[in-house]
């Protein structure tokens, strides 16, 4: 174990042997630009060493100037850490979400920074005998072109008199939609933050905007804590749904993770936490109704009615979230029980709902969610892929994390599979990433037919290379390929294999998708080769091989490959939109009430669907 | 000292012997209808005695007939308590100050039953799976027509899908506005009740209002518990100004007040309080910036400014009050510092914006209101008119109160002073009204020139019959005024006298609302004879003798007196008419918007209006 101090965050992360500085970065939080999935190719990702400059790899030698490597600059996916070391992560090479804006064929999103809370430093006019408005009066009067209809709380209007008077009706108002919700003495603009928060089942990111520079100044992000009562949203529904109580210490959890997030963004960019005013937040439904500490129960069984489902904005100090006393949160709006705020937040990081071309959004996770669209129509379903990209489910299933293999590909000179983990550590169990690279690579030599069934040992002794023939293992329930040997895994306890029941696991959550984007299509009327882009959004989908993906089927053969794009934490994205400019919030709750939603287990013909979703490219019927 | 328990309220008062019925009554709030102003010949303040019951009155015998008589009905303004006494007060006798509805020459105003707060009973769609609508959704729906827009705070949402589904989603929502405020399995309409309040600086009257039927209830009042720190609200505004904890020891005085007074409507009436969703309340505006706990300074200093004037609305238990959980206060608008939400209250309860003809409208009290106007134009004004016509500053003042001289006439018989006393008790003092009647009789018999001066004893002895001369008493500062020589008053201590310094009290008094009244038809353009209506409004007012009042010049002379009507607790009926019809709030705050404002101390022809004003009628310079 190393420790890797990162400027100008200060923060010191323990790193094991090997590991890049990227994904130490990554798992720490700290999230760095990369466009060429970490093969050293793109250069965005470079880092500055400054204590114990190693020497630089291959890629970096190739890809950085001479003066760019005598000053330290590594390309931190290339720079495997081997002692400690001192590294600054230069701004330009910080990682967003916000490449969004740029990518997908969509123009940038006509953000204005037009927050909700708003500070503007008034002088008055003094009272005088043929001038007696009330303070109150006086103080809309002069903000009326810029906050019309003025509203006031009894606190601020109990301080009113005092604070105008204390230097000659010259103060500085700070306003919260329509709410006065701070009026200081004097010229004091110039300190109003936000946060914008993606609430994600498994991970929580939060991220703080200056609003009066529309600057983003840091980000932070924890596992969701609620995981603690349930992998899943639906087990944590359960629970939930047990009483007020339980709704209360979820709430609890989630809330607590979001303050912890806050402050450590506000540390990390000296912001005085009680000047965020502001909260925004996308999440899926089952989500948004815990951190409003809402009972889930009835999204999570037929016919799948959530409580509410427009965008909602609630004090925080409601929600038990302690930021400036005035703060407000506000959720973005879902479009049902399974098509969240999520994922309307993506649609407007995405432009969807401008686009004259057809596009298809996906966002793969647990469920996967789609929306066909483009500005003149957009429709949605959720696909209950279960949570086998995530490694759950699967024999030897990991997250992805150090010792993941996330990469399987043939090496045609061996004639043997050629395993990829995170880290270059000793493997100890498969991600989502790399279950599809496997299977795609099984499909692809035949281990696999596209039924979806392994081979036989004797069946493969004939038609394979012996060395990958030999990967295939007899078991009582079809049979399995074998990965690792034991002795090379990281425990050296057992083989890594995935089994017949895997290979199911995958076919199930893969042709759930599918299913979902064939029914959209149909819906639409409409084939895939008339669909000129698809977005694949979500934490996980940023690590699909789009190659992979293709090879296993999760899209239509009419849709090629390059029409793929990745567009990462859009979620992120949408809710810094709305934080940013409240005309998104118009425009995001338009949308979710525009937007058409199709409950696949509603229709009859979705069985049918389903089934041949499931079967791998190259299935014919017998 | 007897005991009269009144029914149905069970209620017990302490009465002194020869004290009437309805004055016992009026001290304990339960007030009783009068037209005749107490002289036994209306007939409309009927009682039934069920116990001892005594002889009937010679105006009983006159005005009631023979059935009613032997069934112990009696006139409670004749009826002097000589014993302990059983009273039963029909409906019909109560009074609840509605008659303003229809006096004053207006037409009744369009009051429709439709209050703020409404119960709908709902029998919703269930959801299945082609039709996911939300739970909110669902409701909202169901109620787009009566209740467009429903919004909804956390709570009701959290409990929406259990009271939902506990019988086949048929439910009764209460909505408040636009909030929906209670969720209830089946149909549990025909609950909802609200409060309106007159907080007035020394009295404050609460009336119960079922908001489902529109009927009133009940009524109950209670001296302002305030009084304590001051008996006018200037003094109030001082302790006020010390900080914030004396502040909300006035709110925590006032809000105990109300809450009392809802207590006990709800106890009469057998209403549950918790079922009590909304408040409204007129008060003059220093009133309502104390029960707001806002300091009101800044309107006791020039230039006059108040913290705010619009109307407000605020959860009820956000200045403490506890009635239903949800309730919310709705306070009336004012237009200025000295014209409160009293004023813009009794605007409406009068029609004052939709009449035809010009009308005055005046508040006779500590500070007199003005308003003139009629539905193209409303011009205001607030004339300091001080405590005399409250007793305070009058040597032998007195508040309207058992033996209090409250009527002065000339005994054409006896030469001399004619004085009736409230209960025809030994005389204590001068209120109010007596010393009005007393200055207009002293002006006609000419112990007072219209100057304002109390002949001198040789003047008296050569001008005056002998008996009121012998009342005219030498002393330092001019004359005084024998009322009641010591043997005759209640404590045999000292004469009761009025003095110069009291005359010049009452002039002071008279000329700040006379001067006002002046200014207003000087703004407007007009004399006294293009005024077709003077309204008289507010507590005190109601018991002027009008002749009295024109003898002192309380109005131009070219206001006649049959002009003049006395409209009672206007205050009252404006806070009930926005309790019963939210159509009325915006009445209100559209008037109070558009009401023009004459600050009298910034016009430089005041001071010479108000020194014309103060002198009596028949006064010429020499």
């Amino acid at each position: 174990m190393y420790r890797v101090k990162i400027l100008p965050e200060d923060k010191s992360i323990d790193v094991l042997d090997g590991e890049t500085v990227f994904d130490a970065c990554c798992r720490a939080g700290i999230m760095i630009q990369s466009a060429c999935g970490g093969v050293g190719t793109c250069t965005k990702c470079i880092v500055q060493v400054k204590e114990n400059v190693p020497a630089p790899s291959p890629h970096g030698i190739r890809n950085l100037s001479s003066t760019e490597i005598e000053q330290g600059y590594r390309l931190s996916c290339q720079l495997k850490v081997h002692q400690d070391l001192l590294v600054e992560i230069p701004p330009g090479s910080r990682f967003y979400g916000e490449q969004i804006l740029t990518v997908g064929g969509a123009s940038a999103p006509d953000v204005d920074l037009d927050p909700n809370v708003r500070q503007y430093y008034c002088q008055l006019p003094l009272p005088e005998i043929h001038d007696q408005a009330s303070d109150f009066d006086r103080l809309a009067r002069a903000l009326v072109a810029d906050a019309p209809d003025l509203i006031s709380g009894l606190d601020q209007l109990r301080e009113l008199a005092e604070v105008l008077r204390e230097n000659d009706f010259r103060v500085t108002a700070t306003v919260s939609g329509r709410r006065l919700v701070k009026t200081e003495v004097g010229n004091t603009r110039g300190s109003v933050f936000g946060m914008a928060y993606d609430i994600g089942t498994t991970t929580v990111v939060g991220y703080l905007l200056d609003l009066t520079t529309g600057k983003e100044l840091a980000l932070a992000s924890r596992s969701n804590p609620q995981a603690a009562f349930g992998h899943d949203v639906l087990a944590r529904g359960d629970y939930a749904d047990k009483g007020p109580e339980q709704r209360k210490e979820l709430q609890h959890l989630i809330v607590g993770c979001l303050q912890e997030i806050a402050e450590e963004c506000c540390e990390k960019a000296r912001a005085p936490i009680e000047h965020v005013y502001e909260v925004t937040f996308g999440g899926n439904t089952i989500m948004t109704h815990l951190v409003f500490a809402m009972n889930p129960r009835h999204i999570t069984v037929s016919p799948f009615t959530p409580i509410w489902s427009r965008a909602y904005r609630v004090p925080a100090i409601e929600i038990g979230l302690k930021l400036s006393r005035w703060a407000t949160v506000y959720a973005l709006p879902s479009v049902g029980g399974y098509v969240g705020g999520d994922i309307t937040s993506g649609i407007i990081a995405c432009d969807l709902e401008r686009r004259d071309d057809l596009t298809l959004f996906v966002d793969v996770g647990t469920n996967g969610e789609i929306v066909l669209g483009n500005k003149t129509r957009l429709i949605s379903c959720a696909a209950p892929a279960g949570p086998a990209f995530e490694g759950a489910k699967i024999s030897c299933g990991l997250r992805a994390m150090s010792g993941a293999i996330d990469k399987v590909s043939y090496d045609e000179a061996e004639k043997d599979l050629a395993l990829h983990t995170i880290g270059h550590h000793p493997p100890r169990g498969v991600c989502g990433t790399g279950l599809i690279d496997a299977v795609a690579t099984f499909l692809r030599v035949g281990m696999v037919d596209p039924g979806g069934r392994v081979l036989e040992t004797d069946e493969a002794k004939e038609k394979l290379p012996p060395k990958l023939a030999g990967r295939i293992l007899a078991s009582d329930n079809g049979s399995d390929i074998l990965l690792v040997p034991k002795a090379k895994t990281l425990e050296r306890r057992r083989d890594l294999t995935l089994t017949q029941r895997d290979i199911r696991e995958l076919q199930l959550a893969k042709g759930a998708i599918r299913a979902g984007v064939d029914m959209a299509l149909k819906v639409w009327g409409v084939s895939g080769a008339d669909v000129s882009k698809v977005l694949i959004a979500g934490g996980f989908g940023n690590y699909i091989n789009p190659a992979a993906a293709m090879a296993i089927g999760l899209f239509p053969p009419d849709i090629t490959v390059d029409k793929l794009e990745f567009v990462g934490n859009s979620a992120a994205v949408g809710a810094k939109l709305c934080l940013a400019d409240r005309k998104q919030r118009q425009r995001v709750e338009r949308l979710a009430r525009e937007i058409e939603y199709i409950e696949l287990s509603g229709r009859k013909d979705f069985a049918d669907v389903f089934m041949t979703a499931m079967l791998f490219p190259g299935y014919e019927e017998s």
